[in-house]
């Protein structure tokens, strides 16, 4: 049985860990940290775990962790992870960190969106970006995984067999994505208060959110060259799902086909990637706990674009779900361990 | 491996029995019936069941089901199965009827309530009530279930010990429940359009739903006697769950512990009711996605009245949940067997 | 023109209050009072007042705004007002406090239901409870009114008519409500954001909630004794709307008719209080954004009992709405002036 | 007074042109047209408007109405209105017509994106285009107007000012939209079903959208040449709000001031139109209810594209509300007389 303790277990990416390692036959949870709940049965913070799961919360002590745990999974603000993280540590176990310190390469390209000083540089350079689909080879074994962001997650795999085979303009790429709330966090704010949410749509963090470098640098390595594109989040009044809505200017003339055998042999083979099929557009509902993403895409011979689409459950895979596909990439178990739920609707 | 079939598979409960049953490691399932969608592949129908069940739906002939299921689940609106059933089905396969059908004793209730006659009748006393934690013993082996309605389920779980014990008058029961929208069915109707039932709460069936008798005749068999009470059942804007408020007179002074007592006695082995604890109240959300139950009362010293409450997923312990954990009873699994789900929030 | 101040002001009924305000043809607002947001412009909290509202939140100087203002509103937390009030003030203002610190005539009450110590008992007398269709003719002209709560307008209006005839026995009285999650207030805490109250029914308050010897004060005038009462309020995923399901003894048999000549009779003429046609039943969504109440029953002759239904907006006639009524009668003006808004659907 | 009938007030804008108009001091409803509630009673059907509206549904028969009423508006399905229209209810009554049948000047490509062949294209050239901002001086007096879609009045208004002033490249237009529910009508689908819609969201009609060759049309005439421009909608589960994200190339370097003078050059005097502050983004909460348009934009120095946004209530501005301010320029009124109400929040 893989030890895995949790950095932030209280909040809604964390809960949602502990819900898949709950049904995960080789882990066990060790520690359920938290800053804001220490000694508080993790139960009575969320109900649904109650007569499921009896322990308290621990404090957030990464050195005693590392001598309990196997892999640690950080589901904690920006820079914490960083703040922590040292070779003393890396030595005794894994880390798989769901926040953003390690998903950046360039240093300065991370300080710049993030407004906060990178405090281990010195591991970024070793930590694989866990996005698995793409990515799984490097990070079979690995002792330090930067799990990608829900946004950035959704936006890659759509796009990314297009971006790799020149089907489209990476000039010309606008991703315009929608979110359920649960990806704003537990804290508490009025902004996130029920009222302020339902009944409500908006965009936010435009020309400044911060998972735009992380597609960017990802699809930048797809095609060889540097990336600059659009990307607007917008807040829907649901709990669960991101839906991508990306456009492209194609690079010349395609055929439905020609496309669809490129998603095809990316993505035939893919577990988690589901390309629907023709005319079918991805809906969140159809993802909705589960660790799927469903891809699809439309050609628009008026405008010679193509309009990808892509929808996922950002706490799954989104977050939590493809946090556990590393972990049993990691530790050389099937990849699809602990993450075989069928979709929930409605 | 169970076959198991089922009738009505494309309404919200059907679809539920479909997901759990492909959880289920003793279970397959060998036909998806529907009388609206015939040859058309499932999922097409429940985009979460691309590349995961690639089945067309079929007929609701029972007799050729019988000859290929182990089981068949009837998901469908009353009167169908009670006009399906025969000895020549009875005697191949066993049947779970998750329409109230086989529920009621008494022919002339059930023709009352529901305002048709019943074609079967003869099969009435054969047919066990399926409320798993009440008539375990009875339902282990036997061959056609009456599988309970979801509000019937959360309200008779939440009172049976009260009543059973004497504690409440049984003249004075109240219940007020209220249900997610997905009890209402698939069906293209107005009122259950999204701009009809988002931003609105209401009462409907007052004094006249069909769930009342079945409560009645329940909690009856508990104290013996027979009981009539007021049961309102209201409408919630949310997708899934049950909350059943109830209200009963103190047959005298009680202490908390007193009561307490009594619910850890019948509940404490219980794997799916959980008894909150002390001033914790159910809410729908800590059971979603889950077979679980969740109860508590407060007393109230200044009515001289107890308040119970109980919360479940009218699709899960309210309808497929249940149905399955009926399913592992007849066939001598162990009972929670497929039902293991973690309640999945938010 | 009325010159009006508003205490708290930036509250979802202090921001209803604004909207009413400013559609009143006979009233101005010369004082937006807010503890939070002093020195900044109303409209940067409230977008929707975006060139509507010019003015910037002030802080909550009583001593000043009686110098200004014609009229005084506080929508704030219970004890303020009671702890602001004096002589000085109400000889030159009115007030209308949308908290419940003058609504209960015992002091002793209170302070036992709401922990807190009674600031100026010696208003608490003079103080008319603004229950407009019961209070009428003792609100007019008055300068201190206690305007009821949203759930104690909804149950009062609902069963008063049959309390007072003694339809029913008043020791039987359960209220079952449900209210929108508007009635929760705009403070940042967790259990009011998007994702804990979406997707969920929960009940709270069970046998304490506040409004429930505000009910049984009121009620007990009707009928000229006291009244104990079960009174369980329920939270609702949508923002606003209060629905109450109300359980009652007859003390005889009774025909429908008896009942709606009796309704008919204390309600034929109000403006503002709907009785429904025979078996429609109340609905939230058919009173949203106005002042009206929706009042129905049902007898049910098998228990013996009557169901009485009654549903408002608990920001309208629940608060600002009944506010800016009450002010009309303190000034004398048509009781419906600024009030007339057709309920908005969907 | 102006007497209005209403061809199709059973739907979601018939009724709510009905609120709107019984709010409006110079208009009174003579007819409300339906065709599946013939002789019912409008208020058996929407029950916000019990006591309010005693009238009977009538059959739509445009004949006896234009003998009627001073004003017709038809909120119907594509090719009624064209299908009704002649020389004799012109001659006698004004049309303002909700349905797209007269909104597109070329024939063919009506007749192409509706795929219904158009029955009095006779009319087409008479018709003006009711987007009041824009046409304010065509349409007062006139007998014919085609009163804008919900996604074209946004989409238009937040792009005119900018297409007009060749700010952006018209071949790199861009639009994501999002509307709440009601817009996909009142029929009884099962798509539109409360469990279909709620906790999810989904792109439709990808490149095919009826309302792109309106757009196009619009702006086209705003710059001068043709427009091919990529549209694609999407539904949010909430009942009211469109909100549109439109992306534009820059044709040269434009500080934040230069647009800005733009924008307020062109709306500065308008009511309905609200240039936000900077930074400010639209959201649908804050105009619901209203007639109002927001908009703002945001400049991307990275990608030299401008953002622009815009949000309206498709129920007001973007169907009713803007029928009624089209109804006030015909006649001669007031253009904001009954479009005052003040956004309700929340």
């Amino acid at each position: 049985m893989i030890k895995a303790g949790i950095i932030g277990s209280t909040g809604y990416a964390g809960q949602e860990l502990v819900r898949l390692l709950l049904g995960h036959k080789e882990a066990e949870i060790v520690w359920y940290g938290s800053r804001s709940y220490i000694d508080k049965r993790y139960s009575d913070i969320f109900g649904n775990m109650f007569e499921i799961v009896d322990a308290k919360c621990l404090e957030e002590n990464m050195e005693r962790l590392a001598e309990q745990a196997d892999v640690i999974f950080t589901a904690t603000p920006q820079g914490l992870c960083a703040s922590l993280v040292n070779e003393e540590i890396l030595s005794r176990t894994r880390m798989i960190d769901l926040s953003a310190d390690f998903r950046i390469k360039d240093v300065a390209t991370y300080e710049k969106w993030y407004g906060i000083e990178h405090e281990s540089p010195e591991y970024i350079q070793e930590a694989v970006y866990g996005l698995c689909e793409i990515n799984r080879e490097q990070i079979r074994g690995k002792r330090l995984i930067a799990n990608p962001g829900c946004y950035t997650t959704c936006s890659i795999l759509s796009l990314y067999p297009l971006v790799k085979e020149g089907v489209i303009d990476t000039d010309s790429i606008i991703i315009d994505a929608k979110s359920g709330t649960s990806g704003a966090g537990r804290g508490a704010k009025i902004n996130n208060l029920y009222c302020e949410i339902n009944e409500n749509i908006k965009a936010y963090g435009v020309t400044t959110h911060r998972h735009t470098p992380e597609i960017e640098e990802q699809l930048g390595y797809a095609c060889g060259k540097q990336i600059v594109l659009s990307f607007t989040p917008h807040l829907v009044p649901m709990n669960r799902g991101i839906l991508v809505t990306a456009y492209g200017n194609l690079t010349r003339d395609y055929s439905y086909e020609e496309i669809r055998s490129i998603y095809d042999r990316y993505y035939g083979k893919e577990y988690f990637v589901r390309v629907l099929d023709r005319d079918v557009l991805p809906e969140t509902r159809w993802v909705e706990g589960s660790n799927y993403v469903d891809v699809n895409f439309k050609l628009d011979e008026r405008t010679k674009r193509v309009v990808v689409m892509g929808a996922l459950d950002n706490l799954v895979k989104g977050a939590a779900g493809q946090a556990v596909q590393n972990m049993n990439l990691v530790f050389g178990l099937a990849e699809t361990m602990g993450l075989e739920q069928v979709p929930m609707f409605p």
